[in-house]
């Protein structure tokens, strides 16, 4: 479902690590994205794309993900033509290595690239063009925000992008994160300006709370990140 | 997100039993209906319906569940005015029994009801006032649809309400199901009405498949059936 005319949009959930992957495509041209695809979930996700007759031209990654491993690789392998793109700040390889302005096009459609660095440098925000929706990874999360203890995180950092960026979007523009652990689907920015319980603190108490989530690792870092800077497979 | 204009949609996941919950409300008067609300989850959903200001007035089950507690029962001790609503042919309590053609209404919105029977008696489909949006409980699911061997089940009469009241909605009506177990969100008539693997057999392909399932039994059913004929708690 969207907002937008003739944009076809899926929400689609991979249950071990709790992340979203978004399908956009054009209604008519049949020109498709894909953002943060899940190695597990790969079948499920391109058995959709056949069946709705879609030619998937760009998987992008709001980031290099530390807890689960990108299928954007094995879909390369699978979809010709196919180009794998993220920020050209992430470090990783990538048909199209993004920056601040940029747009990923598809048909009558395009996604706009804002660099949102805190959670990792390369973190992103895909925008659409009539900014209904903000694709925020794990910079923000539904009342939440992304972790900023490992992999050049920076709360200070995290805490500019996130109001800069993003809550300078219109207040009814949709939030779709990367995860959310809560079975809760979407957000606006409207709210996320009035209910996040850690953006709306000052700078200092955001960066007070970030420095003290005492979180553990993510179960699979040690083999997703070495493999995500590789679009999730060593061999492509 | 909606694509009904004054309409404000939220889709709520319960990972335990995989239950969608529905939250639906006219963005002006704040009048609002949930969908299928979960005993788990009712602090989540009662959190967000007063972030948003809303004012709950129905709370209504596609059926009488067998593998989760429903929070009817529960949000009616927290929420003044609610009310339940439930088929009459579900043979559970409630403040509105529905049947075939009524309509919930919440401002300028309204939900009409299909009785959609075959996973149990008393299965209805709620179907949005545009015909955008069909909450097809556990009849139709995304690529599936309900059990039929027990709870009245009966897999012709399924078949039947489906074809008869669910495919014959526009085709880019979006499908909510109660359940989903793979990551899904939403499907479209159309698409189920072609790629639905047990739906677009003929009626005795598709009772043969229902009456081979050889599943077993929700985890939840012996608690769960009872309590949710009294709107998920014995007590009220």
């Amino acid at each position: 479902m969207a907002v937008t005319k003739g944009l076809l949009f899926r929400q689609l959930f991979e249950t071990e690590s709790c992340t979203y992957t978004y399908l956009l495509a054009d209604t008519d041209t049949k020109e498709a994205v894909i953002i943060d695809p899940v190695l597990e979930t790969i079948d499920r996700d391109l058995k959709l794309i056949k069946e709705l007759g879609l030619n998937l031209t760009v998987a992008v990654n709001t980031h290099c993900h530390a807890d689960h491993i990108t299928s954007t690789g094995r879909m390369k392998q699978r979809v010709a033509g196919l180009k794998s793109a993220i920020s050209k700040f992430s470090g990783a390889s990538a048909d199209i290595h993004l920056k601040e302005g940029d747009k990923i096009t598809f048909g009558r459609h395009f996604l706009s690239v804002r660099e949102t660095p805190g959670h990792t440098n390369g973190c992103i925000t895909l925008v659409t063009g009539d900014q209904s929706m903000a694709f925020t990874g794990d910079a923000l999360l539904i009342r939440g925000c992304g972790r900023t203890d490992f992999q050049q995180g920076c709360a200070k950092k995290l805490y500019q992008s996130i109001h800069k960026k993003i809550f300078t979007l219109p207040e009814e523009c949709l939030i779709y994160p990367a995860h959310d652990y809560l079975g809760q689907t979407v957000s606006t920015v409207g709210e996320e300006r009035k209910f996040n319980p850690r953006l709306t603190k000052s700078i200092e108490g955001f960066v007070d709370i970030m420095n003290n989530l005492n979180l553990s690792s993510p179960k699979k870092m040690g083999i997703a990140v070495p493999a995500n800077l590789v679009c999730g497979v060593h061999d492509v």
